[in-house]
Protein backbone atom coordinates (compact mmCIF):
# COMPACT_ATOMS: atom_id res chain seq x y z
CA UNK A 1 0.00 0.00 0.00
CA UNK A 2 1.22 3.56 -0.70
CA UNK A 3 0.07 6.29 1.20
CA UNK A 4 1.85 8.84 -1.15
CA UNK A 5 0.34 12.09 -0.43
CA UNK A 6 0.85 14.86 -3.04
CA UNK A 7 1.31 18.17 -1.75
CA UNK A 8 0.36 20.82 -3.59
CA UNK A 9 3.15 22.34 -4.50
CA UNK A 10 3.70 19.09 -5.76
CA UNK A 11 0.15 19.59 -7.35
CA UNK A 12 1.21 22.96 -8.79
CA UNK A 13 3.95 21.57 -10.80
CA UNK A 14 1.93 18.88 -12.61
CA UNK A 15 -0.23 21.61 -13.74
CA UNK A 16 2.73 23.89 -15.16
CA UNK A 17 3.68 20.74 -17.05
CA UNK A 18 -0.20 19.80 -18.42
CA UNK A 19 -0.35 23.43 -19.42
CA UNK A 20 3.51 23.94 -20.92
CA UNK A 21 3.12 20.81 -23.11
CA UNK A 22 2.84 21.70 -26.93
CA UNK A 23 2.47 19.64 -29.86
CA UNK A 24 5.80 21.02 -31.62
CA UNK A 25 6.02 21.79 -35.16
CA UNK A 26 9.43 20.98 -37.67
CA UNK A 27 11.21 24.73 -37.53
CA UNK A 28 11.76 24.89 -34.11
CA UNK A 29 13.80 21.66 -33.83
CA UNK A 30 17.38 21.31 -33.01
CA UNK A 31 18.88 18.61 -35.02
CA UNK A 32 21.13 17.24 -31.80
CA UNK A 33 20.24 13.49 -31.18
CA UNK A 34 18.50 12.68 -28.07
CA UNK A 35 20.44 11.08 -25.50
CA UNK A 36 19.80 7.60 -24.49
CA UNK A 37 18.79 8.97 -20.98
CA UNK A 38 16.31 10.53 -22.04
CA UNK A 39 14.76 8.41 -24.25
CA UNK A 40 14.64 6.09 -21.60
CA UNK A 41 13.09 8.20 -19.71
CA UNK A 42 10.03 8.91 -22.04
CA UNK A 43 10.12 5.04 -22.82
CA UNK A 44 9.36 4.42 -19.25
CA UNK A 45 7.06 6.76 -18.49
CA UNK A 46 4.61 5.03 -21.72
CA UNK A 47 5.01 1.87 -19.78
CA UNK A 48 3.47 3.39 -16.91
CA UNK A 49 0.09 4.39 -18.49
CA UNK A 50 -2.68 2.66 -17.60
CA UNK A 51 -4.27 -0.28 -19.99
CA UNK A 52 -7.27 -2.45 -20.20
CA UNK A 53 -6.92 -5.38 -18.33
CA UNK A 54 -3.16 -4.60 -17.47
CA UNK A 55 -2.65 -5.92 -21.30
CA UNK A 56 -0.20 -3.26 -22.26
CA UNK A 57 -0.68 -3.40 -25.99
CA UNK A 58 1.93 -0.98 -26.79
CA UNK A 59 4.47 -1.38 -29.73
CA UNK A 60 7.53 1.16 -30.36
CA UNK A 61 9.45 1.94 -33.21
CA UNK A 62 12.22 4.25 -32.48
CA UNK A 63 13.40 5.75 -36.34
CA UNK A 64 16.52 8.03 -36.85
CA UNK A 65 17.17 6.56 -40.53
CA UNK A 66 16.74 9.29 -42.81
CA UNK A 67 15.98 7.31 -45.40
CA UNK A 68 13.09 5.76 -43.64
CA UNK A 69 12.20 9.21 -42.53
CA UNK A 70 12.16 10.66 -45.80
CA UNK A 71 9.90 7.63 -46.88
CA UNK A 72 7.08 8.82 -44.23
CA UNK A 73 7.51 12.41 -45.06
CA UNK A 74 6.57 11.52 -48.66
CA UNK A 75 3.52 9.99 -47.05
CA UNK A 76 2.74 13.14 -45.47
CA UNK A 77 3.51 14.87 -48.35
CA UNK A 78 0.78 13.42 -50.25
CA UNK A 79 -1.74 13.26 -47.84
CA UNK A 80 -1.39 17.06 -46.99
CA UNK A 81 -1.51 17.75 -50.81
CA UNK A 82 -4.98 16.21 -50.54
CA UNK A 83 -6.25 17.60 -47.28
CA UNK A 84 -5.95 21.46 -47.97
CA UNK A 85 -8.64 20.95 -50.72
CA UNK A 86 -10.98 20.16 -47.76
CA UNK A 87 -10.76 24.00 -46.66
CA UNK A 88 -12.51 26.92 -48.27
CA UNK A 89 -11.22 29.70 -49.37
CA UNK A 90 -9.61 31.88 -46.83
CA UNK A 91 -9.28 28.65 -44.28
CA UNK A 92 -7.17 26.95 -47.90
CA UNK A 93 -5.01 29.67 -48.00
CA UNK A 94 -4.05 29.71 -43.78
CA UNK A 95 -4.06 25.85 -44.45
CA UNK A 96 -1.16 25.90 -47.24
CA UNK A 97 0.29 28.66 -45.07
CA UNK A 98 0.79 26.03 -42.18
CA UNK A 99 4.02 23.90 -40.90
CA UNK A 100 2.38 20.80 -39.74
CA UNK A 101 5.08 17.96 -39.25
CA UNK A 102 8.64 17.67 -38.00
CA UNK A 103 9.38 14.19 -39.94
CA UNK A 104 12.68 15.51 -40.94
CA UNK A 105 13.98 17.77 -38.53
CA UNK A 106 13.59 16.03 -35.46
CA UNK A 107 16.50 14.01 -34.89
CA UNK A 108 13.90 11.27 -33.24
CA UNK A 109 10.88 9.75 -34.87
CA UNK A 110 8.83 7.33 -32.81
CA UNK A 111 6.05 5.19 -34.25
CA UNK A 112 3.25 3.48 -31.70
CA UNK A 113 1.35 0.95 -32.28
CA UNK A 114 -1.74 -0.84 -30.93
CA UNK A 115 -1.05 -4.44 -30.87
CA UNK A 116 -4.21 -6.49 -30.25
CA UNK A 117 -4.81 -9.39 -27.80
CA UNK A 118 -5.17 -13.17 -29.40
CA UNK A 119 -6.91 -13.68 -26.31
CA UNK A 120 -9.89 -12.03 -24.41
CA UNK A 121 -9.25 -9.06 -22.61
CA UNK A 122 -10.86 -8.07 -19.34
CA UNK A 123 -12.08 -4.81 -19.62
CA UNK A 124 -12.73 -5.08 -23.51
CA UNK A 125 -15.55 -7.44 -23.72
CA UNK A 126 -18.01 -4.85 -24.03
CA UNK A 127 -16.48 -1.97 -26.07
CA UNK A 128 -13.14 -2.77 -28.01
CA UNK A 129 -12.04 0.44 -28.37
CA UNK A 130 -9.44 0.78 -24.60
CA UNK A 131 -7.08 -1.19 -26.25
CA UNK A 132 -6.41 1.53 -28.73
CA UNK A 133 -7.34 3.92 -26.15
CA UNK A 134 -4.30 2.48 -23.95
CA UNK A 135 -1.89 3.35 -26.43
CA UNK A 136 -3.11 7.01 -26.04
CA UNK A 137 -2.54 7.24 -22.54
CA UNK A 138 0.97 5.94 -23.26
CA UNK A 139 1.47 8.74 -25.68
CA UNK A 140 -0.39 11.47 -23.09
CA UNK A 141 2.37 10.33 -20.75
CA UNK A 142 5.31 10.43 -23.61
CA UNK A 143 4.06 14.14 -24.08
CA UNK A 144 4.43 15.18 -20.41
CA UNK A 145 7.73 13.41 -19.74
CA UNK A 146 9.22 15.15 -22.95
CA UNK A 147 7.71 18.40 -21.98
CA UNK A 148 9.23 18.13 -18.43
CA UNK A 149 12.86 16.97 -20.01
CA UNK A 150 12.37 20.17 -22.01
CA UNK A 151 12.20 18.15 -25.52
CA UNK A 152 9.42 18.89 -28.15
CA UNK A 153 7.30 16.24 -29.36
CA UNK A 154 4.47 16.78 -31.90
CA UNK A 155 1.93 14.16 -33.59
CA UNK A 156 1.60 13.81 -37.05
CA UNK A 157 -1.77 12.46 -37.93
CA UNK A 158 -1.42 13.39 -41.68
CA UNK A 159 -0.61 10.17 -42.85
CA UNK A 160 -1.67 7.00 -44.88
CA UNK A 161 -1.40 4.61 -41.61
CA UNK A 162 -1.05 1.50 -44.20
CA UNK A 163 2.01 3.27 -46.15
CA UNK A 164 3.50 3.96 -42.32
CA UNK A 165 3.24 -0.21 -41.43
CA UNK A 166 4.44 -0.99 -44.78
CA UNK A 167 7.50 1.52 -44.26
CA UNK A 168 8.17 0.10 -41.10
CA UNK A 169 7.71 -3.61 -41.74
CA UNK A 170 4.99 -3.82 -39.02
CA UNK A 171 2.94 -6.74 -38.61
CA UNK A 172 -0.36 -7.27 -40.46
CA UNK A 173 -2.29 -7.05 -37.49
CA UNK A 174 -0.62 -4.38 -35.73
CA UNK A 175 -2.37 -0.79 -36.00
CA UNK A 176 -0.88 2.82 -36.37
CA UNK A 177 -2.30 5.15 -33.27
CA UNK A 178 0.67 7.82 -33.56
CA UNK A 179 3.38 8.89 -35.10
CA UNK A 180 5.37 11.33 -32.95
CA UNK A 181 8.63 13.92 -33.86
CA UNK A 182 10.63 14.31 -30.93
CA UNK A 183 13.62 16.37 -30.42
CA UNK A 184 15.10 19.24 -28.22
CA UNK A 185 14.14 23.13 -28.87
CA UNK A 186 15.12 26.00 -27.22
CA UNK A 187 11.76 27.54 -26.46
CA UNK A 188 7.82 26.55 -26.61
CA UNK A 189 5.21 28.76 -27.26
CA UNK A 190 3.05 30.36 -24.90
CA UNK A 191 -0.60 28.69 -26.42
CA UNK A 192 -1.11 26.39 -28.69
CA UNK A 193 -0.23 27.04 -32.09
CA UNK A 194 -3.43 27.08 -33.63
CA UNK A 195 -4.98 29.51 -31.22
CA UNK A 196 -1.80 31.71 -31.58
CA UNK A 197 -2.52 31.74 -35.46
CA UNK A 198 -6.24 31.82 -34.45
CA UNK A 199 -7.12 28.63 -36.79
CA UNK A 200 -9.62 27.89 -33.82
CA UNK A 201 -10.57 29.49 -30.78
CA UNK A 202 -10.33 27.43 -27.02
CA UNK A 203 -13.64 26.45 -25.62
CA UNK A 204 -14.58 27.72 -22.47
CA UNK A 205 -14.56 24.75 -20.12
CA UNK A 206 -18.35 25.64 -19.11
CA UNK A 207 -20.02 25.09 -22.54
CA UNK A 208 -18.49 21.24 -22.28
CA UNK A 209 -19.09 20.66 -18.87
CA UNK A 210 -22.84 19.28 -18.30
CA UNK A 211 -24.67 18.14 -14.97
CA UNK A 212 -26.23 14.83 -14.37
CA UNK A 213 -27.69 14.25 -18.02
CA UNK A 214 -27.34 16.32 -21.38
CA UNK A 215 -30.20 18.60 -21.25
CA UNK A 216 -33.25 18.24 -23.58
CA UNK B 1 7.58 32.65 -25.97
CA UNK B 2 7.60 30.37 -22.81
CA UNK B 3 11.35 29.61 -22.07
CA UNK B 4 10.28 27.60 -19.07
CA UNK B 5 12.73 24.78 -18.01
CA UNK B 6 11.82 22.13 -15.83
CA UNK B 7 14.50 21.08 -13.19
CA UNK B 8 15.95 17.23 -12.38
CA UNK B 9 13.30 17.78 -9.29
CA UNK B 10 10.37 18.72 -10.99
CA UNK B 11 10.64 15.93 -13.82
CA UNK B 12 11.31 13.74 -10.78
CA UNK B 13 8.09 14.30 -9.02
CA UNK B 14 6.09 14.11 -12.55
CA UNK B 15 7.76 10.85 -13.03
CA UNK B 16 6.79 9.75 -9.06
CA UNK B 17 2.92 10.85 -10.21
CA UNK B 18 3.10 8.98 -13.76
CA UNK B 19 4.27 6.11 -11.01
CA UNK B 20 1.97 6.22 -8.41
CA UNK B 21 -1.23 7.13 -10.49
CA UNK B 22 -3.71 3.63 -10.54
CA UNK B 23 -7.34 2.43 -11.55
CA UNK B 24 -9.07 2.63 -8.35
CA UNK B 25 -12.11 0.00 -8.15
CA UNK B 26 -14.89 0.45 -6.19
CA UNK B 27 -14.20 -0.94 -2.40
CA UNK B 28 -11.35 1.66 -2.05
CA UNK B 29 -13.59 5.04 -2.50
CA UNK B 30 -14.67 7.44 0.09
CA UNK B 31 -18.43 8.41 0.30
CA UNK B 32 -17.60 12.01 1.06
CA UNK B 33 -18.57 14.02 -1.86
CA UNK B 34 -15.30 15.68 -3.91
CA UNK B 35 -14.64 19.19 -3.13
CA UNK B 36 -16.23 21.58 -6.24
CA UNK B 37 -12.41 23.35 -6.63
CA UNK B 38 -10.64 19.55 -6.69
CA UNK B 39 -13.46 18.61 -9.58
CA UNK B 40 -12.70 22.26 -11.45
CA UNK B 41 -9.11 21.44 -11.43
CA UNK B 42 -9.31 18.02 -12.87
CA UNK B 43 -11.43 18.96 -15.15
CA UNK B 44 -8.78 21.96 -16.52
CA UNK B 45 -6.42 19.39 -16.64
CA UNK B 46 -8.32 17.42 -19.25
CA UNK B 47 -9.32 21.33 -20.97
CA UNK B 48 -5.41 21.85 -21.33
CA UNK B 49 -5.23 17.92 -23.52
CA UNK B 50 -4.00 18.48 -26.84
CA UNK B 51 -6.59 17.81 -29.24
CA UNK B 52 -6.18 16.96 -33.54
CA UNK B 53 -6.61 20.18 -34.82
CA UNK B 54 -6.82 22.52 -31.38
CA UNK B 55 -10.60 20.94 -32.13
CA UNK B 56 -11.01 19.99 -28.24
CA UNK B 57 -13.76 17.64 -29.16
CA UNK B 58 -14.79 16.52 -25.79
CA UNK B 59 -17.99 16.86 -23.53
CA UNK B 60 -18.00 16.03 -20.07
CA UNK B 61 -21.21 15.09 -17.42
CA UNK B 62 -20.33 14.70 -13.97
CA UNK B 63 -23.34 12.31 -12.55
CA UNK B 64 -23.70 12.69 -8.73
CA UNK B 65 -27.23 11.42 -9.06
CA UNK B 66 -27.71 7.84 -7.22
CA UNK B 67 -30.74 6.96 -9.72
CA UNK B 68 -28.78 7.42 -13.03
CA UNK B 69 -25.68 5.59 -11.38
CA UNK B 70 -27.89 2.80 -10.43
CA UNK B 71 -28.98 2.37 -14.29
CA UNK B 72 -25.75 2.90 -15.39
CA UNK B 73 -24.54 -0.01 -12.79
CA UNK B 74 -27.26 -2.36 -14.23
CA UNK B 75 -25.49 -1.29 -17.53
CA UNK B 76 -22.15 -2.84 -16.05
CA UNK B 77 -24.32 -5.88 -14.36
CA UNK B 78 -25.54 -7.24 -17.42
CA UNK B 79 -22.41 -7.15 -19.58
CA UNK B 80 -20.10 -8.15 -16.96
CA UNK B 81 -22.44 -11.24 -16.29
CA UNK B 82 -21.76 -11.66 -20.32
CA UNK B 83 -18.01 -10.94 -20.42
CA UNK B 84 -17.11 -14.05 -17.74
CA UNK B 85 -18.12 -16.32 -20.16
CA UNK B 86 -15.08 -15.13 -22.76
CA UNK B 87 -12.59 -16.58 -20.06
CA UNK B 88 -12.29 -20.17 -19.30
CA UNK B 89 -11.58 -22.68 -16.05
CA UNK B 90 -9.46 -21.04 -13.55
CA UNK B 91 -9.23 -17.52 -15.64
CA UNK B 92 -13.16 -17.35 -14.79
CA UNK B 93 -13.36 -17.95 -11.46
CA UNK B 94 -10.70 -15.58 -10.74
CA UNK B 95 -12.42 -12.94 -13.32
CA UNK B 96 -15.90 -13.58 -10.68
CA UNK B 97 -14.06 -12.75 -7.47
CA UNK B 98 -12.49 -9.63 -8.87
CA UNK B 99 -14.27 -5.95 -8.19
CA UNK B 100 -14.12 -4.15 -11.86
CA UNK B 101 -15.77 -0.71 -10.90
CA UNK B 102 -16.98 2.04 -8.40
CA UNK B 103 -19.92 3.46 -10.07
CA UNK B 104 -21.96 3.16 -6.70
CA UNK B 105 -19.12 3.30 -4.53
CA UNK B 106 -17.56 6.65 -5.53
CA UNK B 107 -19.30 9.77 -5.29
CA UNK B 108 -19.01 10.99 -8.81
CA UNK B 109 -19.23 9.61 -12.31
CA UNK B 110 -17.45 11.57 -15.10
CA UNK B 111 -18.93 10.58 -18.53
CA UNK B 112 -16.37 11.53 -21.25
CA UNK B 113 -17.75 11.98 -24.73
CA UNK B 114 -16.54 12.56 -28.53
CA UNK B 115 -17.91 15.07 -30.38
CA UNK B 116 -17.12 14.81 -33.87
CA UNK B 117 -17.25 18.16 -35.92
CA UNK B 118 -19.29 19.10 -38.66
CA UNK B 119 -16.48 20.70 -40.09
CA UNK B 120 -13.81 19.11 -41.80
CA UNK B 121 -10.31 19.16 -38.86
CA UNK B 122 -7.04 19.96 -39.38
CA UNK B 123 -5.00 16.74 -38.53
CA UNK B 124 -8.16 14.42 -39.06
CA UNK B 125 -8.39 14.11 -42.68
CA UNK B 126 -6.36 11.14 -43.19
CA UNK B 127 -7.54 9.35 -39.89
CA UNK B 128 -10.30 9.87 -38.23
CA UNK B 129 -9.12 8.33 -34.95
CA UNK B 130 -7.60 11.41 -33.65
CA UNK B 131 -10.29 12.91 -32.59
CA UNK B 132 -11.47 10.43 -30.41
CA UNK B 133 -7.30 10.44 -29.34
CA UNK B 134 -7.84 13.84 -28.19
CA UNK B 135 -10.77 12.66 -25.75
CA UNK B 136 -8.40 10.06 -24.33
CA UNK B 137 -5.42 12.82 -23.62
CA UNK B 138 -7.80 14.64 -21.44
CA UNK B 139 -8.65 11.51 -19.72
CA UNK B 140 -5.26 10.89 -19.17
CA UNK B 141 -4.74 14.27 -17.85
CA UNK B 142 -7.40 13.92 -15.48
CA UNK B 143 -5.92 10.58 -14.28
CA UNK B 144 -2.79 12.19 -13.59
CA UNK B 145 -4.29 15.36 -11.99
CA UNK B 146 -6.70 13.16 -9.75
CA UNK B 147 -3.91 11.16 -8.42
CA UNK B 148 -1.78 14.57 -7.44
CA UNK B 149 -4.84 15.73 -5.37
CA UNK B 150 -4.90 12.39 -3.93
CA UNK B 151 -8.10 11.22 -5.32
CA UNK B 152 -9.07 7.83 -6.98
CA UNK B 153 -10.12 7.46 -10.42
CA UNK B 154 -11.31 4.10 -11.69
CA UNK B 155 -11.92 4.04 -15.57
CA UNK B 156 -15.25 1.37 -16.51
CA UNK B 157 -15.37 -0.11 -20.05
CA UNK B 158 -17.60 -2.99 -19.24
CA UNK B 159 -20.59 -1.13 -20.40
CA UNK B 160 -22.90 -0.90 -23.25
CA UNK B 161 -21.95 2.60 -24.44
CA UNK B 162 -25.68 3.25 -26.34
CA UNK B 163 -27.46 2.32 -22.83
CA UNK B 164 -25.25 4.96 -21.32
CA UNK B 165 -25.71 7.24 -24.25
CA UNK B 166 -29.39 6.85 -23.81
CA UNK B 167 -29.71 6.79 -20.07
CA UNK B 168 -27.71 10.49 -19.98
CA UNK B 169 -29.95 11.58 -22.76
CA UNK B 170 -26.96 12.34 -25.01
CA UNK B 171 -27.17 13.53 -28.55
CA UNK B 172 -26.93 10.63 -31.19
CA UNK B 173 -23.72 11.92 -32.62
CA UNK B 174 -21.66 12.08 -29.63
CA UNK B 175 -19.79 8.92 -28.61
CA UNK B 176 -18.86 7.57 -25.10
CA UNK B 177 -14.99 7.20 -24.78
CA UNK B 178 -14.64 6.84 -21.23
CA UNK B 179 -17.32 6.86 -17.99
CA UNK B 180 -14.91 7.19 -15.08
CA UNK B 181 -15.20 6.92 -11.15
CA UNK B 182 -14.03 9.48 -8.83
CA UNK B 183 -13.84 9.96 -5.08
CA UNK B 184 -11.27 10.49 -1.93
CA UNK B 185 -9.15 7.54 -0.86
CA UNK B 186 -7.13 6.81 2.18
CA UNK B 187 -4.33 5.02 -0.23
CA UNK B 188 -3.63 3.83 -3.36
CA UNK B 189 -2.05 0.53 -4.41
CA UNK B 190 1.91 0.10 -4.90
CA UNK B 191 1.09 -1.89 -8.51
CA UNK B 192 -2.01 -2.19 -10.45
CA UNK B 193 -4.21 -4.77 -8.73
CA UNK B 194 -4.21 -6.91 -11.90
CA UNK B 195 -0.82 -6.99 -11.58
CA UNK B 196 -0.62 -7.91 -7.68
CA UNK B 197 -3.51 -10.51 -8.39
CA UNK B 198 -1.41 -12.28 -11.23
CA UNK B 199 -3.84 -11.65 -13.60
CA UNK B 200 -1.15 -10.65 -16.20
CA UNK B 201 2.38 -9.95 -15.60
CA UNK B 202 4.26 -6.17 -17.05
CA UNK B 203 5.82 -6.64 -19.89
CA UNK B 204 9.45 -5.60 -19.89
CA UNK B 205 10.10 -2.62 -22.11
CA UNK B 206 12.97 -4.02 -24.40
CA UNK B 207 10.22 -6.48 -25.70
CA UNK B 208 7.82 -3.52 -27.32
CA UNK B 209 10.40 -1.50 -28.83
CA UNK B 210 11.71 -1.61 -32.05
CA UNK B 211 14.99 0.04 -33.50
CA UNK B 212 14.22 1.36 -37.34
CA UNK B 213 11.94 -0.92 -38.13
CA UNK B 214 10.04 -4.32 -37.22
CA UNK B 215 12.46 -6.62 -37.60
CA UNK B 216 11.46 -9.55 -40.06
Amino acid sequence: MSHTEFSPAEQAILQCILMARRDVRGNRFCPDPIAERDVNTILQAAAWAPSVGFSQPWEFVLITDKATRSQVAASFAAENARAQHLFADEKQRHYQQLKLEGILDAPLNIAVFYKPSAQPVLGQTSMVEPGEYSVVCAVQNMWLMARALNIGMGWVSILDPLKVKEILRAPAQLKLVAYLCLGYVNEFLDQPELEILQWEQRKPLETVVHRETFSD
